[in-house]
């Protein structure tokens, strides 16, 4: 039912064998060589029309960007670049494109800037370096699922409008049905939120943690994985308003298990793709090596796209103590020499993140998991440990990237969590369902947030996080 | 890693082997007998302990709730009502549950109502039927994805906050980031959106068809899978104010086509269910049968829910146009004896609910397609017919569940497009990039949406669609 594939065809040998495509036009040369693409590969089909018995109209509206549909035979390629072609015996334009317009867009054949690109997000699933991001991405969200479904992990689907903004992860954008310039208000000026929708204040939910959590602890593995939202007026190359997140949360594990179960995971999905995207990991591979020689030598990557890949694969991620972390960077030269800007002077600092390249990029060389961090740092729900001062925090970082995956073993004594929570001023009765979980039956448990875009541009070797979505949302920007 | 499952040792013939089993008490029989269920599937694992070698304060704390872990051999059951059992060497208590405080939960051993369900979501996951409901989600999440990956689909996450709300498919929740009680204003008394944090108006989209449409004129065959809301006030156990849906767009793909793919699409995963959710099927059709009993014999399934899963599987979708339809319902009895609340009196007329279970449930006695609707009553993005009144959109009806799916072959031509949204006041630039669409390379396109609850409740056999989303959001509620 489905039209014949550009993929498949590029990989049959059923010679002389009659075919029916469709697809876009990415070039025409000579007058008789079309390079054909419909999505299905990065690839294009060369398809060769005998322009002499060809009418010379038709011919005229062969433009870069029409879509067109072709009939003809499967013959080996008699030039070098291509192993099979179509001989045309049919062809028609089912959509035109004005070479006049094509030129003002990304469409025509020529380097386009990242930026522009951007600007044209409708049409930039039609370039070679954007549709393979986007094949990329595809794979990688199913084999995040395959992973998870083939280990008996349930998927939930944690509410994405929330109630409660306990988790305080970050800003959050407000969810209405107000009359904005007219809103319903108390007595005493504030606004009635009783009048709204829901019948109290709501926000975009910043994580599916807490819900998840009431569900491992019935259903015993469960996985998030949907949209997550943050207001936060950060407009770098990191960032998005709005981005997806991978939530796991597994019950009876603990902190040790859950950096097991990271890594595994990371490495399964990685895997999976070096598998099954092979054609457009290249093109990206290519493609970096090309962006990095424009750059200064510090700059450049020392590995190049499928060796980093593979060097994670084959590699265990260094496991290190908050505290010995702190150890190495007080000792690193660029702390001695007051090169970064957060000087470590002492335990309970903050990693910023020019610390965490230090240790992965520089010092371990490889990912690294840092754990049991400072409490004072870290969320109300990880667990204390013994000491009474640390959590069982873990984040991973990754060259490049930086944070890509915070996890930690959760609170599950009741009376810890409520002195913690009394500690912040988190109101009991907003979280009663939350507590609930550790009256009735409570263990220990854990889970992870790894931020899909995060591993999308690891994978693809992308430099901005703009360019692994399809619609990115950022501060002052919601087009499209 | 993760521990020993009871879904595992439920199918393992290993007697006196050694096991490990975490989880929660479900009952607790004769100081003996332990029903312990880990959510890995719908069954307990019954665990016997040596009640007169077992301390008596350890079995004072085996109650109903409570988080244990338990070691022991695996036996072949001396009862009639399992297979094997676990002959408990070593128990732990690892979270208690007390019992007058579990007696005012769902928790306890009891029948409660689907309401009171509703208001412990945190808890009923640990219920059976919620349970099951919930394993069957998350399975039906990955048929979706794999009939769409199995087939070269790409998966699309279109954007979730939007700031386009041309799709006209309902009312929008406003998402924002402004101080309520002061948002900015301009000097005329409006809202000044530039001050807010995308710089314009946004809402949470109602449907990802329009950005679906820019990546299927690319990448060939894509589909979205994510969360959609509407800000309607309708208080039914067929709406929910935050749902999942499922939206596939083809190019180079007409209405018929479009109709074959939506069939094909759901026998698949009706059929990938009643192979890996056994278990939970045979428990909801059971669940349904004790539940018809209760109500007047009119109201009752005329078939049982697993039959009635086969049957779809079965038989053809009766594929009927508009017109036809109108014929019959016109000659319906309820219609010449007013029994419908809307009498059908001529061609043109929006089709209810009442009238759409008439042609499901008493007419064809089968889901059924209606296609070829009347322009007027439909969307403007979907292909005129030839006739100048009808559009090339189609809608499949279930029994009992009614619409399940909208779609239509799309509008590719520019200027009929253009005609459109202009007769409808719609401004061509706010959807400048829908538009370019059609001018680069425009081709037959389709699509449809599926709302993923409905299909969650036809294979469950859920009456209310609250019961079939972990945490439903409606009006007034957003809780958790």
């Amino acid at each position: 039912m489905i039209q014949a594939k550009v993929a498949e065809i590029l990989e049959s040998d059923q010679f002389l064998q009659e075919h029916h495509i469709k697809g876009w036009v990415r070039s025409f040369r000579s007058n008789r060589f079309i390079a054909l693409n419909d999505g299905s590969t990065l690839k294009n089909l060369q398809c060769v029309i005998d322009f002499e018995n060809t009418d010379e109209d038709l011919i005229k509206r062969i433009n870069v960007g029409a879509a067109i549909s072709v009939k003809g035979t499967l013959i080996e390629s008699q030039g070098s670049q291509q192993r099979v072609e179509i001989e045309v015996t049919d062809l028609e334009i089912l959509g035109d494109a004005n070479p006049e317009e094509v030129k003002l867009t990304i469409l025509s054949p020529k380097k386009h800037s990242m930026e522009k690109l951007r600007e044209q997000a409708h049409l930039r699933v039609r370039t070679n370096t954007f549709g393979a991001v986007m094949r990329v991405r595809s794979r990688l969200s199913f084999a995040v699922h395959k992973y998870f479904q083939d280990r008996n992990f349930y998927y939930v689907n944690t509410p994405i409008i929330t109630g409660s903004d306990a988790e305080g992860a970050g800003e959050m954008f407000k969810v209405t049905n107000m009359d904005l310039k007219n809103p319903p208000k108390n007595e005493d000026g504030s606004i009635n939120y009783k009048e709204d929708f829901f019948g109290k204040e709501t926000n975009l939910t910043v994580s599916g943690q807490l819900e998840a959590e009431t569900f491992a602890l019935g259903l015993g593995q469960v996985y998030t994985f949907g949209p997550t939202f943050r207001a936060e007026n950060s407009n770098t190359s990191r960032h998005l308003a709005e981005f997806w997140m991978i939530e796991p949360e597994v019950a009876f594990c603990d902190l040790d298990q859950n950096m097991d179960l990271a890594e595994d995971f990371i490495k399964y999905v990685l895997k999976y793709i070096l598998k099954h995207c092979k054609d457009d990991l290249e093109f990206l591979a290519q493609r970096q090596e090309n962006e990095d020689k424009l750059k200064p030598k510090a700059e450049r990557s020392d590995m190049n796209l499928l060796d980093k890949l593979n060097f994670v694969l084959e590699n265990n991620f260094k496991r290190v103590s908050y505290t010995e972390a702190i150890e190495i960077l007080k000792n690193s030269k660029p702390n001695k020499k007051k090169k970064f800007n957060y000087i470590i002077e002492e335990w309970g600092a903050d990693l910023q993140s020019e610390h965490e390249r230090y240790l992965v990029e520089k010092h371990f060389k490889c990912p690294v998991i840092l754990f049991d961090y400072p409490a004072d740092i870290k969320a109300f729900y990880m667990r204390l440990n013994e000491d009474g001062k640390t959590v069982r925090a873990m984040d991973i970082l990754f060259p490049g990237i930086g944070e890509i995956v915070g996890g930690s073993q959760r609170e599950e004594r009741l009376d810890v969590l409520k002195e913690k929570m009394a500690e912040l001023d988190i109101p009991e009765e907003e979280l009663w369902w939350y507590l609930d979980t550790r009256k009735f039956g409570t263990c220990v448990h854990s889970g992870f947030g790894l931020g899909f875009e995060r591993l999308v541009q690891f994978t693809t070797g992308m430099g901005n996080i703009r360019d692994v979505i399809p619609f990115p949302r950022t501060p002052q920007n919601a087009e499209f």
